[in-house]
């Protein structure tokens, strides 16, 4: 199994698309997993459940987290993997709609490592998506590479 | 006083002047302030001795931090600046020569954003920096804007 590159926590499908295809388009990344809700996001992290097969030691470079989620919210996703010694140094970006301070602030309490608003407009988006892939999966380093 | 978008930590006058030149050239950023140690990196962050003047409820959009420094190391200035309610959630991206995984690790152990290791290649070096500055600067959203 190709190791996973990107975990895209998302359930909106045509958010989910556009992402994939960003980065598909652009070679950024081409192993990316797709979950649609914060419970399946930490069984995939935490490799239970469906991932009990999956290795902890080997994580996703890059976790894209929305934040209104079914069953686990994505604040709770986040608070989780940092409090777990094995998952906490996993990059973790949140790709929300919304610019809420209150939702900004909390991100960056829980320890997230970068915050993007979703642009609404179509280009601005695959834009925003492109920039954030080649940084964050061209440019950092990760101790688990 | 415009306010300072990002506080470079760098003491080789080489390198902060290639940040520099990059981030302005790009109107990404025009306000730099460079320190070349990691006390006066803190005296900054805390507006303290020639920085008292400053107003710690406005701090810089983005830190980047070598990692070598005199005086004060980099991964201490890191620590310092995590364990203060007022400035822990500023961004910060270490941006080093060392490639070391002990580096890398103690960096996300410590609550860095991001970890970049500067390219050797001067041309790769450049567009580095300009994806980093495009990606804190524009993307990137904190609650302190």
């Amino acid at each position: 199994m190709e190791r996973v590159e990107v975990l895209l926590v998302e359930d909106d499908p045509n958010d989910a698309d556009l992402v994939l295809h960003v980065l598909r388009k652009n070679n950024i990344a081409n192993e990316v997993h797709v979950v649609e809700d914060g419970k399946e996001a930490l069984d995939f992290l935490f490799c239970r459940g469906d991932y009990s097969d999956r290795d902890i030691t080997h994580p996703p470079k890059l976790v894209l987290l929305d934040l209104k989620l079914p069953h686990v919210q994505g604040h709770d996703v986040l608070k989780q993997v940092r409090e777990n010694e094995k998952t906490r140094s996993i990059p973790v970006v949140i790709l929300t709609s919304s610019g809420l301070d209150y939702d900004i602030t909390k991100g960056y309490k829980l320890g997230v490592n970068s915050y993007v608003q979703k642009p609404v407009d179509f280009d601005e988006f695959q834009k925003a998506v492109e920039l954030l892939g080649r940084y964050w999966l061209t440019l950092n380093k990760t101790s688990i590479e």
